[in-house]
Order: C-alpha cells, then sequence, then structure tokens
C-alpha cells in the first residue's frame, strides 16, 4: 500500500481528553495525512476539549456532562463543528457513516454503551475501555461477530499479545506482566496504610487517576485477565499474570510448540494506539527507542495474592462468569472513589469487593439489561458496605 | 488443516548423525505421522548412520567418506535402502523428486554445494549450515529467487527473527543475542590461555566441536550477523550483537513504529529444527516450558570488540561483501582445527584470520568458481601464518 494514495482514515475520540485521548491525538498529529478527526467527545474537561476542536477541526464534539454544553457552544460558535452534550449523543455519534473507527478510552463501565452502538454501526473498535469488557465480554463478542466487526485491543498488554498473534497457530498460554505497581512490595500492614497520594503514583505509566488506583490494586491486572479471555477467547487457566517491575515486556504469547513471542520496548502507549490504527501496517515514527545497553536486568515474579486480593478477586469473577465480573467492576468503580474520597483505606477496597460478590444477584447468560441491573445492585451493595 | 489428511512431509537430512541431525530425528521420531526420513547423509559416524537407518528406513543413505562405504553397505543389506557413498551422491541425493525439504545440517563449507543442487532442484532448504550463507549468500539468494525455493532459519536466532516477522512491515533492525560463551569474563590475558578443554564447554547449549569453538570466539556470531544479512535482506547498521547471557531470548526484530519482538524459550534447538519443517504451522510438543518465576533476571551488554576481535572481522567482511566472507569462513575453519589440535592459542585464532583477510585475493560479484578458488586460497594463505 502506498502511504501517499491511502485514503485518510475517519477517526472518533471517544474520552479525548483523557489519558488514552490526548495521546491518542498525539498519534494523530504526527500523522496528518493519514487520519482525519471526525468527533471528539469528553466528560468534562471542556477547556481541553475546546482547544483540541480547534486543532482538529472535527466534524462533531460532544461534552457528556451538559452543564458545559453552553461554554463549549460558545467557544466554538465561529467554526463549522457541530456541537452536542449528554451520553445519548455519544452513543448516536459513534453511528455516523464516515466514521472508520472509534477509540473507546473513556473510564469505566460508561463505555460499554456507545462502544455496543459502534459495532452495531460496523465501525472498527480501538479499545481502551477495558471494563467494556470486563462487564460484557460475552455480548460484545457476540456483536463484534454478528457485525464482523474487528475489535482492536489498545491497552499496551493487550495489544503486546495481538502483536504476537499467528495466524495458523493456537494460542497455549498468554503471560500478561504487570509492574506490580507502586506498592509492589509494601507489606499488608504498609498496605492497610497507604495514601491516595501514594496510590496516585505510578513508577512506570502515566494515567488517569481511576486506572492509577486499580493498577496500585491490581484489579486493573484483574480486569486485563479477564479482558483477555474475551478478547483472544481464552480459558482462566491460558492467562498467567507475572510481575516484571520494569515494565519492557508487555506481555508475551506461548504457542503449543512451546516457542513463547513477547512484544518489548519502552512504556510508551503512543505505539499501542497507533498500530489500533494502522494495523496490520506499523508506521513510522520517531518515539524514543529502547537502548538495551540500559537495561539494568528484566526480572520476573509471581503475584502475591494474598496482599493483592483483587486478582484472585478478578479470577473468581472470570471462573464463575454470567454477571459476576460486572459485579466485580462495580463494585471496584464505587470502592475506588471511596478511597480517592479517603473515605476508605486501601485494603477496604478488595474487602467490599468480595463482600458485594457475595451478595449481588448473579445471572448467567446476561442480556444487555441483565448488566445494567447487575450495574445498578451492585453499586447499591458495595455503598452499603462504606462509612457514611 | 488436519492433520490425519495431510500428506507426510519427505526428508532428507544432510549430516544426520550431527547435533542439529539427532536433534532433526527426535522431531521426527515425535510426528512419524507428518514426516518420512527420504535420506541420511553422514560424514564419518558409520555406526550411528546404520543404527539411524534401520530405524527410520530411508529411501537411501549416504556415507561421505567412501572408507566407511563397505561397512554401511552391508550392515544394510538385508533392507530396501540405497546405499551411497562421497560427497558427489550428497549433491545428487537431494535433486531426487519426492523430497519436499532438505535439512542442511552439514558442518562447515562442504554444506554449500548441496545446498545449491537442492535449491536448483526446487526443495524448501531447512537452512542449518550458517557457512553456506556466510560464503555465498549473494549466490544462495539468487538462486533462492529464481527457483522460487524458501529457505528457512534453523539456526536458533535466524528462527527466533523469522518468528518475529510481520509481512505487512519492514524490519528496521534485528537483535542478534548472545550467550557471550563460556570466556565472556575473561581478560585477554585469560583468553591466551585457554585450553580447548575450555572452549568446549559451553554453558547454554549443547552442539558440535567446530560450532562450540565458533561460539567461545563469537565468529559463531559473526557468522550469523552476515547469515543475517542474507536471510532477511539487512545492512550492517539494522544488525546488533547483544549479549544475554541466560539465553533466554533467542533474538529480536524493531520495527519502524519502534515496537520490539523477541521469541524466547528454554534453549532447546529442536523446536527451531521443528518450526522450519511444520512452517507456518506450529506441532504441539511435550519439550519443557520456560517457567518465569525460575528466571533470576535477563541481562544484556554490548560485545568486548577487543577481546573478541572475531565479530570485528565478520562485520569488515559483510561490509566489503564480495569474495571477503568466504575467506573469512575459510580462515576460521583452518585455524579452529590448528586450535583443537593444540597448534595454536585461543586469541591466534583471530589474529590469522585478520591476517589472511589482508592478504587473499579479494573479488566483487563473485561466482560459484570464484568461491571455490578463494576458499582454497585463504585456507592456504591461512596455513602459512601457522606453526609447522
Amino acid at each position: 500500500m502506498n502511504a501517499q494514495t491511502t485514503e485518510k482514515k475517519q477517526l472518533a475520540i471517544l474520552g479525548s481528553t483523557g489519558s488514552i485521548g490526548t495521546q491518542a491525538l498525539d498519534v494523530v498529529r504526527a500523522h496528518r495525512d493519514r487520519f482525519d478527526i471526525y468527533a471528539l467527545t469528553a466528560n468534562n474537561q471542556v477547556d481541553l476539549l475546546i482547544r483540541q476542536a480547534i486543532e482538529f477541526q472535527p466534524d462533531s464534539v460532544i461534552i457528556a456532562n451538559k452543564q458545559h454544553y453552553q461554554k463549549l457552544k460558545e467557544a466554538l460558535a465561529s467554526y463549522p463543528i457541530k456541537v452536542y452534550a449528554g451520553s445519548d449523543a455519544i452513543s448516536q455519534i459513534v453511528q455516523s457513516e464516515p466514521i472508520d473507527i472509534v477509540l473507546a478510552a473513556m473510564v469505566g463501565y460508561h463505555g460499554l454503551r456507545p462502544t455496543i452502538q459502534a459495532i452495531k454501526a460496523g465501525k472498527t473498535i480501538a479499545l481502551a475501555n477495558k471494563e467494556t469488557m470486563v462487564v460484557a465480554g460475552e455480548i460484545i463478542n457476540a456483536l463484534a461477530m454478528q457485525y464482523r466487526v474487528p475489535i482492536l485491543p489498545v491497552d499496551s498488554e493487550h495489544s503486546a499479545v495481538f502483536q504476537c498473534l499467528e495466524i495458523h497457530n493456537p494460542i497455549e498460554k498468554i503471560f500478561l506482566t504487570a509492574s506490580g505497581g507502586p506498592f509492589r512490595q509494601f507489606s499488608v500492614e504498609q498496605l492497610e496504610r497507604v495514601t491516595k497520594e501514594q496510590a496516585l503514583k505510578h513508577p512506570n505509566w502515566n494515567m488517569g487517576a481511576k486506572v492509577t488506583i486499580d493498577s496500585a490494586s491490581m484489579m486493573n491486572k484483574g480486569f486485563e485477565v479477564i479482558e483477555a479471555k474475551w478478547l483472544f477467547n481464552l480459558k482462566a487457566e491460558q492467562v498467567e499474570v507475572l510481575v516484571h517491575p520494569q515494565s519492557i515486556i508487555h506481555s508475551m504469547v506461548q504457542f503449543r510448540d512451546g516457542a513463547i513471542k513477547a512484544q518489548l520496548g519502552l512504556p510508551d502507549m503512543k505505539l499501542p494506539i497507533q498500530y489500533a490504527f494502522t494495523y496490520p501496517e506499523r508506521l513510522e515514527t520517531t518515539f524514543p527507542r529502547l537502548d538495551f545497553s540500559k537495561v539494568a536486568s528484566l526480572t520476573f515474579e509471581k503475584p502475591d495474592l494474598t496482599r493483592f486480593p483483587n486478582l484472585s478477586l478478578a479470577y473468581r469473577a472470570m471462573e464463575q462468569g454470567g454477571t459476576m465480573p460486572c459485579t466485580l467492576n462495580a463494585a471496584n468503580e464505587v470502592v475506588v472513589e471511596a478511597f480517592l474520597q479517603d473515605k476508605i483505606g486501601f485494603m477496604k477496597m478488595p474487602e467490599v469487593i468480595g463482600k458485594t460478590m457475595e451478595k449481588a444477584t448473579f445471572r448467567l447468560n446476561p442480556t444487555y439489561e441483565d448488566y445494567v441491573e447487575t450495574d445498578s445492585e451492585s453499586r447499591e451493595i458495595a455503598r452499603s458496605f462504606l462509612p457514611n
């Protein structure tokens, strides 16, 4: 394929003001000849959204929080950009005919509905919102199959696995690497006293607050295990989490002959984002290259499930299936918010999630409505375990 | 593809009694439903060749050293196996119509002629004899192109690179990993006193004597650099040697977006041998799997060209091209033999090779005849630098 004559891909960036969204726009900025922005959506950060809209001149911008609508509308009044507000508008815009790829980069459960709508409209999904797969992987997979839509992972771990796949050869198992987060070597006692400020400092990756806390508690890795199950059609025993503090090996695939393939490099989310946008092609980049003479050593440890019980909870939810991962996610969203508001301690989070999983109504073969109900019931149960 | 209905591949194993050859037969033994042995050839080890012939019942066996012909003939008299002797017979047998794949696993320059004949007969080449590419990569590549013959690497490093390739994406660079051999941390003074017995003990790989010495002197890695150039169409600056003492990462490919892919696992030559036989498919194996909890750490160093001048000599030969790599190889075969006969010390080897490269007649765009002439002239020159 000749880059000069390739038609530009039209992108919708859902969550454009977040960590993934802004890095996606960095990718687009570096390859204007390959991509056009059709739509940008954000939750609350209206000022940044305005700047992005002026720079990228999309067809449409949407602010989920309607309180910011007026400000957005006025700021873009002199541009030929359509302005909308509210989450319904997001679910509608993704269906627009010119869009080729929808980057689902919102945080949490809210990514689910627009992703479903985008799949139904036949859009290629670049999936950064792992909660979508955690909550509703069964439905997402069925829809992707029905509408013949590729779901391309953006998470660095899943992108690494995806980059290592071979058409002819099934996966024997995958190794999802985990940095272990800032508290890798903390004792349970130390973990109980962890502050929000400590938890928000991740050693290797620069991410949003929710993902950073999930990363410190290893719930993020638990979600990734479930996401991997659905993305690559794996059983629980085919997914092994490997603590690899240097975050150089982004994940690995073992094939049935015993060969292992890994994707590695400096931690930089722009690479998996770009790969999802250009797959199967890779575009030239000026990203810094890994210098192996500066890599002191690469190490691996088994994760400690006593200190990081979220990982066990995630495996349990995955093995039970049905609505259990949805409950896991809902309870986690509640406890992370409570932790960020200094309402509960760090080790209280897995405790509340575990209790919620025991109490919530369990449904096998859930419909979309079941997920909605489970999500709201589970949040209520989780909240009931929090201090007032 | 269904294994039950797949036609068996007919193999010719050149060098069946060597390290690669015997491991190739292990692979065949584990997958009798997939492979038949059409021909086995050996240089001198007639007893082992007889046992292999009786076990695998090939159409033909050939012993290169004619002194052993009578013994071989008599031992197999009661079997329907054709028996030949001499190197001409090897170059003829590879052209037999039923053969699908020729495994070129002889040691040294002698691998060249039968490999050329096999290519001209349209056989897929599983290439373990790296000297073939070192000496005559230019001709081998041209022939492979002309006869539309795939050349599948069997060296663990080149197989690793091959396993990481992507159809859509050019290679930016490759990292050929090197264990560093048994003398990785020796000083020049220590290296000068190295004995044959020390050099024959490789820390990670179990190989034949010639390859083990080449490995200790890093000439093996130099050859692999040149082999990689021809196999993957690379420039000198696209091939970086990385000392990686644990031999877990077998080699890596960096693409133009900066992503690096590696193939890793326990050091076991059966895996790359089998992969060459079954490519693009991977067969299930019972090879032990890598247990990352037992991998203490993976480390990387730049090679030391002062202590291991062979690597510089190889890069220089590659950059000069023409007959220079052929001279490099010829001189190396002479000095390794002399070292194994206790005629010269370890550090004398690179010295003689360097002097031979300065003195040998240099030809650009060589023909096969030029290689034959260069090889014999270079051996003579190298011998002139040896003590009587």
